[in-house]
């Protein structure tokens, strides 16, 4: 079979820092355009709108769209209109129905539509979610702590009403949790706080159940400065499960269990070559609808002005 | 057919102003008992407490939750569980996320769940359905606003957090809007506006569109004396219509087209008959996911403080 004929929209910092490499390292793509209002690759043909690159270059089999949540759908209607498999970076759109909305034109275009989430693809997941299957789980505690003036300087966009603020590294903790643990969860309280200066929060504290009760404690907080923090613990019948380091390692009552190189965005790609060679859509809204919930049953706390 | 032994749980103003007398005209209806922590029902064996009632009552075949929607997940677990079908008053739930859960709960259990949406049983919502069916709609403009001391005096938990503020009105208007228009829509931009001593917002100013570009402007607004607007202004190529008075009545070109008494929940237990009998659920969760994605979405605003 011949490569899936790839563009990508919205040449940033997570295009070249993962995009780019994964793509170079799988036979099954081959990247022959681009779209970005400033960003290009070198010797791949660009262009600065979309709409034009899907009429000058009708080869295109598959796109992956990059740029910040609140542009995506326009890019992602275009693009499936066209008949063109679509890889949504996360999260997947800037409003739930959207998505949804997007979902339905996939499958009237039998083309693939693929909500990625890369956290589900660090090296530690699986075997964290296999540990939890086994046993009986007592409590959960999410701890997402990091410092967004180290990881995100001056995206403005991140702060703008729809930027999800720190559920945007936050979303990646929900993906995981809501992949590993055997029952769905839903929230039950949460706390947001706004820089008064801001759009969107820079903490959020969470408390989800499940149908059996039990406790999920989740903390993201974007002002963490020193070691950073992206563990999920539960305490089970069989000990201490501690997936760390965004789930990249884990370790049972102390006992390193695995610790892989990470392969997130490798492993993307080979699922969408998946889903595409399938012809099915992979879109899991869950990690969205948790955050969306957040926003809308948790109660609003203002705290001290943002500067980056 | 025996008719289906009801019971209500959370006897409020909601229940005696509609559920009661709905279910007396209803012979596919037999209410049987109720649970609540003050309300009772004349004649009708009460409880405080939805397992007690569950466990005395086991004759009931159909529960209708009509408590705060906070608390409404837990008793509408304990219900389907028990093989009860479920009638959720209008919101579900406080998030997307438990009333997803529920769905699925329903389902193993080959029990009915319907998430009932009152303003949808209209008189005259159908025949705006037909009318923007018929032509090609160019804009559409939601008023609801309404003064929120006459319809919810003292009502505390609609302004704490997930009690939804004036999206528990507007979330009728939604439930119309997404019911009548062809296409789906999705939200591009929204305001909350937040009084600053209350966790739920008093107003709020939305803009949606569809895959089309179609322009769906809304404005909430509990602050309204005088007049009260619950009115869906469309214009079309065959002209304007106006869906006024929450659904009741319905103007073209300033001709009125049909104004009949409300029906609508009478119509609610009509249809919850129907898929009790069916075997089927009814669940649509689009007019929640828009108020969530209002709140995820939405930039928030402070505003003078409220009080009763």
């Amino acid at each position: 079979m011949s490569p899936i004929n790839l563009a990508i929209v919205g040449v940033g910092k997570i295009v070249r820092d993962q995009h780019l490499p994964s793509i170079a390292a799988n036979p099954d793509f081959k990247l022959i355009a681009t779209a970005s209002r400033h960003g290009t690759v070198d010797g791949i043909e660009s262009f600065t709108a979309i709409e034009d690159m899907l009429k000058a270059v009708p080869a295109i089999d598959a796109v992956s769209l990059c740029m910040p949540p609140q542009y995506r759908y326009e890019a992602a209607h275009k693009a499936l209109s066209a008949g063109k498999h679509v890889f949504l970076e996360k999260p997947p759109g800037a409003t739930l129905s959207e998505v949804a909305d997007l979902e339905d034109l996939a499958k009237s275009k039998g083309v693939s539509l693929f909500a990625s989430w890369h956290s589900r693809y660090a090296p530690a997941v699986e075997a964290a979610k296999s540990f939890l299957g086994s046993t009986k789980i007592n409590s959960v505690h999410v701890i997402w702590k990091e410092d967004v003036r180290h990881w995100h300087p001056n995206q403005e966009w991140i702060w703008q009403a729809g930027g999800l603020g720190v559920f945007d590294p936050g979303i990646n903790a929900l993906s995981i949790v809501t992949h590993i643990l055997p029952k769905a969860i839903f929230l039950t309280g949460a706390t947001l706080e706004f820089p008064e200066n801001r759009d969107a929060p820079i903490a959020a504290d969470l408390h989800f159940k499940n149908a059996d009760d039990l406790p999920i404690h989740a903390e993201f907080d974007w002002r963490q400065t020193g070691k950073q923090s992206w563990d999920i613990v539960a305490e089970t019948d069989a000990g201490q499960m501690v997936l760390a380091d965004g789930g990249a390692k884990l370790t049972i009552n102390g006992e390193l269990k695995s610790s892989e190189p990470e392969q997130e965005y490798p492993s993307l790609y080979r699922r969408f070559a998946e889903i595409v060679k399938a012809g099915t859509s992979d879109v899991d809204l869950a990690p969205l609808r948790h955050v969306a919930d957040a926003f809308m049953l948790g109660r609003r706390k203002f705290v001290e002005a943002f500067h980056d």
